[in-house]
């Protein structure tokens, strides 16, 4: 195909590598010409994921001249802080960089520190990205050289909140976010909290405060409500699913809100977006509905008891929440349909 | 033994009825005498629980004379609105009555009308009732003639909370919690939204609003705030475990408040309670700790940003959060030792 | 598309007509045209599967004239004993009929009798159908009116077990299988057995002699053994996954047998075929590497200890088991790209 | 107590570890003295388990002569090969020990060295061993200085097969077994294939040929049949449930077999059997009605078909496969209730 581009997947042994892999093999332009892995050095990819067997691909050292030479599009799929020694070469040689890591996702030099602990190591990259969310930011995605995909937690929180506060339905303070999230979401790690029997028949909170998805989420917020700073409460929780986030979010509404008004803030929001589905009145997020596919759910119902709006959200923490964003950011850059390789 | 009695458990064929048998069968002076269910009446027990085999046990259709002949105590596991038919005549036969059911629970007939849209069939009851959570209610348990058990959410959440707010540590006002149960929380009940594909891999909330436990857990956390009334919010969801519920409880400190005289108050509460365990800082409750068993894990973060004080629990929804309260509550009512048939 | 075609599903509010759904979305040259639900007769699909909001399929009664009007295809996935109603007079019209159920794969009307313990509605069916398993019947099913799509147990066994049978590698006495399925196997179905707490962390076989499924497979591999009879055991288990069949089959070798043979009647059968995986030496079937695909990966060792050769199999039950085969047998009638719809 | 004994748990941070611990603390004449662990040594066990804080129990490097000086019996629940070290020591001061490894269950060094591809380290131990399995080596269990637990694969299988071998009903040729476990049966390990993602939703066999169990069950299966050698296949598969095995067992009749006999032959061998629990003729055993129990269920068909029997079983691998086994062969040793602490 004359407008068909290639593709690297830096890190591609991992959750996040294997659903780029799956999505791209069905996608209609785009052609996955590099897989890299330390580990897996000179391996076929079926070595690790069998389901690939046949599609030829083989696990190669990092490397990035190579990689320059061969692609349009560079997919990091990395564990935190080693995305800039990958993304500077890269974009020099005029690479799109995709990164589905955290490490761009921050505007604030200082918030990076703050919650990991050391200085960021391309502060002026931080500025460059753009934060890869297509419902909010479609238009600076197309013009981008470095997409800084949202996160999972983010991604279903953000997507579940920013419309309201856009319009000013409910307030900026006193955001309380619950969410569950599948073992997929800790990354494909071998570690013992993380073995069947530990997760298996376990629901358990960690990092109640301070979570490293809070600043990304309090960033993205603020943004929408056009305030300086939010201080919100979010607590995440490992349940014994494979995929799936489901987060339940408490809010409090301002003057001049209604449940209509809720109702037509989502519409004007998503009812272009074909990767939101918001839920009609009765109807609540379940994450069977969205995994192994790029859609976000949204339901929500207001309590007049306590005055308060309570908004649910499911994604699939890889699809939507990683890679299949990452694949519909590449979309809209390329001028691709968006939906290809998603449905 | 000369001081044992004997039981009778009136609808012994779902899980509490199950959890009942299994607990008592272990205990040094309860002798199960009758079990009922009209579905399997004149079936053994190990034709629908096989683990019983041997037991001995037989199920008959529900007989008040029968069990008024035979037994000091009877428990109630029917389901919702059927255990005044019971509890009265045995009552007054001098059988004790233990309801595992959220029939007496309320102190409000007008809150059980609110939420159950129907006359409560026995007032009266409602303030003859004693609510079963021996931690709270000890001395009340001992000489009650009818013992109406802390359901499984407001097990969890109680005892997370009264402490607290007997305190003054934190506010009665915006309080909020998000749950998760297992699926046996919705009983042995043959339904769509229960068959294992439904719920596997599945992560949904139900009855965000005015969920049936809500009025119980108000009723409690204001007793425990010496306040009239509390509103609240309360979401609870649905999860792939058999067993376990994990409570996230968002709380707002009260002037006066350190997480120190938090510890204290936990502390004052629970340090002589065999079957509440708070966790040491840095731990957080787990559902696998206290499967199988009485135990309510405690564990809290305070969120410096925020202010906000962020309380979590874990209980095991069939042991603590019914069968095994119920255990608990009849060792207090007869002066056996309060971890018989519960180690 | 000039070509393409317009498709009903009969019975689509399983989980076989819900997979039709997933595939013929995807599908490029076959459109839905009709989906039939008695249940939910007017309904969107939304309602069941809020995954497909968006799609525009209603649900509608089945109706034969309407479906005849309309449509080139029908999938029948409905309980067993009433694909004939619809199958019967769709093939008078024209419509070519693919069943998903076991209505039709036997070929004898007496082992139907024997294993459905009723006579067979239209006998003369049973010779007209096409039994739906493109690796071994590609060139029958190119011309067939009514497909008999294999069975999910049978299609993880007789494409694991034919092509040595078919070499007379091993012989077709004392064939021993023993199978595990996901709960999606045992339909929609609200019945206890399959409520997620008698499910989960239970493992157990049923059926372990005449289950309905032997004839089928016992036919197949006797057509490809070339002999009038097999006699074999089957036993299949219950066990708490989603979805995935893994088959152990136990053979004994005949004289000329070597693993080298095996590996190459594999290659022989299998080498062109993209469904069928055969897995390198030293490499064992895994459900999670095939489940939401169409593909059939099989492994196998030989115990020189015992002289007996072990096979093994996985499928994903509800796609090469049900619906994803019945869209391959789709493509191969209407002469469409054979993995449409389906990668 | 007057009779009360004092045991130590040498590898007590796995799962067989944990399960003594649970199972010890409910014993009425056995107390827990010791607990070792290199990892956690100076920890409390509540550090590792947080179900038994309140115990007292803290981890210490394992010492023989702190062992020695302290207790009568010595529980090993250590990896593979290092029994010996601690069992030659503990025997020579007397401390009976009760070993859950393999490492003395065979009796033939060759067969040891052909399976663990190494040289037995005190090939006199395998003699001085008794294999422990109470229901059919009760009266040596008495007097034994050194029990070699059974394997939970071989408790399984051999429970279920020993009394139609023994009784001349099932042929000792041809044995064909087909296995599933839980994934605590891969102990407390961290390492890739058992983290959550890789375990859930999969179902896959392992070491099909040569399992490290076989020659354990082949062994005791001739000794049951009273012939030199058996040779037999088995299969296990790792299915995501956290405890439980099932085991499905192919046999052939002998001349003068009849079903009547087979049901005459289990209950000869365990009418007087607390844990093995023979279900009537139509049940089949569920591992989820013996989890967390010391109790091994049988069931059996008669396939007229083929003319073979179908043996079940099912245990919890934990329980009766491991600790609760252990556990009953101390009671048997040291003349306690065969029940203490099991039920």
């Amino acid at each position: 195909m004359s407008n068909s581009i290639r593709a690297a997947i830096v890190g591609a042994s991992g959750y996040s590598g294997e659903e780029l892999v799956r999505l791209l093999l069905r996608h209609s332009s785009c052609e996955i010409s590099v897989i890299t892995s330390r580990q897996y050095d000179g391996k076929g990819i079926e070595e690790v994921f069998p389901r690939f067997a046949g599609s030829g691909l083989k696990f190669s050292a990092p490397d990035v001249k190579k990689i320059a030479d061969t692609c349009q599009v560079a997919f990091l799929a990395l564990p935190h802080g080693l995305a800039a020694e990958f993304a500077i070469p890269l974009m020099k040689s005029g690479v799109k960089v995709i990164d589905i890591s955290a490490d761009f996702r921050l505007k604030s030099e200082a918030k990076y520190k703050k919650y990991y602990k050391e200085d960021h190591p391309s502060p002026e990259l931080l500025k460059e990205a753009v934060y890869g969310q297509p419902e909010r930011y479609r238009e600076k995605i197309k013009n981008a050289k470095l997409i800084a995909c949202a996160g999972c937690y983010p991604t279903s929180i953000i997507l579940a909140t920013a419309p309201l506060l856009a319009n000013k339905l409910v307030s900026p303070e006193n955001i309380i976010v619950s969410s569950m999230s599948g073992v997929s979401g800790a990354g494909r790690k071998v570690d013992l909290p993380y073995i069947f029997p530990e997760c298996n028949e376990s629901l358990r909170a960690y990092s109640p405060v301070g979570h490293r998805h809070l600043p990304e989420i309090e960033q993205e917020l603020a943004f929408a409500a056009g305030v300086n700073e939010i201080a919100m409460n979010f607590v995440p929780h490992l349940v014994p699913v494979n995929r799936g986030i489901n987060s339940t979010i408490f809010l409090n509404p301002l003057p001049g809100f209604s449940v209509e008004k809720v109702a037509e803030a989502y519409a004007q929001a998503y009812a272009n977006e074909r990767f939101v589905r918001v839920l009609p009145k009765g109807k609540l997020p379940d994450t069977k509905c969205v995994t192994m596919t790029n859609t976000c759910e949204i339901g929500f119902a207001f309590d007049e008891h306590t005055g308060r709006l309570i908004v649910l959200s499911a994604i699939d923490n890889v699809t939507k929440g990683a890679s299949g964003q990452a694949v519909q950011c590449m979309n809209i850059l390329f001028g691709f349909k968006e939906t290809d390789g998603l449905l």
